[in-house]
């Protein structure tokens, strides 16, 4: 399918007219033009905002692969020790990235549908001592939310470490305060709440990481070191992308706008939507708790008389886009994604209806 | 100015509604549908044409220094050897980004208005040993050509090295045979003759390119080695931009549909019109030769009674806009783009008007 009739896929979301509207204007030159510095100076102060913190704000071109990559790269370099918290596939993920690149990388895991253990966490750090810890805000495969962020930036602050978070599927759909979290790198993808094309990275950088990234000093695409004062000096490590800095710009004040405790209630709502009406068809959440489960995408059992091929090709059939799963979830646990444009009640009523049609067939 | 009236950057280049309708469609997920893998697929064989070539092509989301810093991180490791081609400040550029991360790179430089010399870059690659030869076709800084790119290309495959290109500014514009010239990783980028967004970044890469890159095993964003058979195994490392990909679909398309030998001698007449009238009103063209001046971008030195901010503040001031210059040719050099939608020869003869005014004015 090109378009979906429904689409509740946890990203990349759909992008609604108004920010698509940003590539309507034939724009200047990012490189040389004041009111590129000037966008760009605007999306950095909206995105503290949201993020309760004076961090500063760091907007790159390319996917968010990006940035994880980058969080890795700049503070870290080969044998240095770093612990991935995990309850789940990005959480694990941070570990084997940055073994990638000589990293000698923990993982202090939880199963899947859980989240992290701050105790086992603080016991883990306190012997390990890592440089860097990092944690993921919502575990989009599992449809969770590491609620206990806070706990687990006290404990990386107490202990001398970097906290990195990737939140890159919670902001804008789940009020986070970085800075009550000590997070020092935090990440943001575009595609995901804040409903725009997977073309920005949006990442919140601490003094104290900037420190370390100076030091590390790493050269590349993912490098942070050249972008801590591009409003003031004008000037950036490539040509950015003037359309999606504006539609960035068109995303977050649409959040100002609706007010952030409207946009984050709205997400609380729908996704006790997904949760009510799926249990009540007798799907089986993934999460082991309710109070784990994300508001910005719900994860649930394949239903047992399905494989998972089956079940999306019945839903696609009648136009239903859902998400499915990869590594140990694949074919057991499917996802459906409400954050950003699809936090939307009628939606996501259409769409549960159409998985109670689909399994009501069946039974 | 967040619009020109006139403009004549050499990239970003001004963005034809007809591409930027891509956007006017809210796109399924990338990662999902085979719609997508089809319209990648399409692009690889317009790509492949364009270039007359049968290697591989590979397109990543990010601007085109991504692939820059990707063909160096993918076939060197540390210590190994690297022979920098320059005639320009992307020519040195890629010698410093590799000593960035501990390549031994040397640079076989000819001043900067001129191209390289071939025989020059034998006797160093044959003494120097390097694993990787790289060079530039369009230095856009100095708006020269390197004509010569076959015969450097059949020295790197004598001598046994993978040959680099930078083609970043000048496929769209210039036909290139990529096989011919031994061109075992070429880098194209799409706000170029492309007149796309920052937002993609295209590379071909040869089979024995392909070996280099699987036993380097590079990790990160900019790494390549997870993109070698895409469209085949519907996966790739992160999420795609649909609108981006349908958006470089158009412009290949455009290119093909005016036929490339058309697209050719329409840059060519305008660089012809621009260099002819720069010249006629008194401008000293920068490249030595006109022989070596790029169908691309236009390089003149700036007026000697104007510094290059009076120049270009008196032509902003009339709606024109053209490039500065960066390194040792900032506040000396201008230059002309007239590359992809902007190789026009009436847009081009407007803006060269607009120069003959001031020029007249102060004189």
């Amino acid at each position: 399918m090109e378009r979906y009739k429904i689409g509740l896929i946890p990203g990349p979301v759909s992008v609604p007219t108004e920010i698509r509207d940003a590539w309507k204007i034939d724009y200047a030159s990012s490189d040389l033009e004041d009111e590129f510095f000037t966008l760009y100076h605007e999306n950095q102060t909206l995105t503290q905002k949201l993020l309760h913190t004076r961090n500063k704000i760091v907007i790159t071109s390319g996917e968010a692969m990006s940035i994880l990559w980058a969080a890795l790269k700049c503070t870290l370099k080969q044998n240095e020790k770093m612990l991935a918290v995990s309850s789940g596939l990005f959480g694990t993920g941070f570990a084997e990235m940055a073994r990638a690149f000589g990293v000698n990388a923990g993982v202090c895991e939880v199963p899947y549908d859980e989240i992290p253990d701050a105790q086992k966490v603080y016991d883990h750090a306190k012997n390990f001592r890592p440089k860097v810890i990092t944690a993921v805000h919502c575990e989009t495969p599992s449809g969770t939310l590491t609620t206990n962020l806070a706990e687990i930036g006290a404990i990386a602050h107490e202990l001398g470490a970097l906290f990195v978070v990737d939140f890159v599927s919670s902001v804008g759909g789940v009020d986070l305060d970085v800075d009550a979290c000590n997070i020092d790198v935090g990440l943001l993808g575009s595609q995901k709440c804040l409903s725009l094309t997977p073309s920005l990275s949006i990442s919140s950088i601490s003094q104290r990481a900037w420190e370390v990234i100076k030091s590390v000093n790493y050269s590349g695409y993912e490098a942070y070191k050249d972008w801590e004062d591009v409003p003031e000096i004008h000037y950036m490590p490539y040509t950015h992308d003037w359309h999606s800095m504006k539609a960035l710009n068109i995303s977050l004040s649409r959040i100002m706008n609706e007010t952030p405790e409207k946009v984050y209630a709205r997400h609380s709502e729908v996704a006790k939507l997904c949760r009510d009406f799926g249990q009540e068809m007798g799907l089986k959440l993934f999460p082991k708790s309710e109070y784990f489960s994300s508001p910005t995408v719900t994860a649930f059992y394949v239903p047992e008389n399905f494989t998972w091929k089956e079940f999306d090709s019945a839903l696609r059939e009648r136009g239903l886009a859902i998400g499915g799963n990869y590594g140990v979830l694949a074919g057991k646990v499917f996802r459906i994604g409400h954050m950003g444009n699809q936090a939307d009640y009628e939606l996501v009523k259409n769409g549960m209806n159409v998985i109670r049609e689909v399994i009501k067939e069946r039974a």
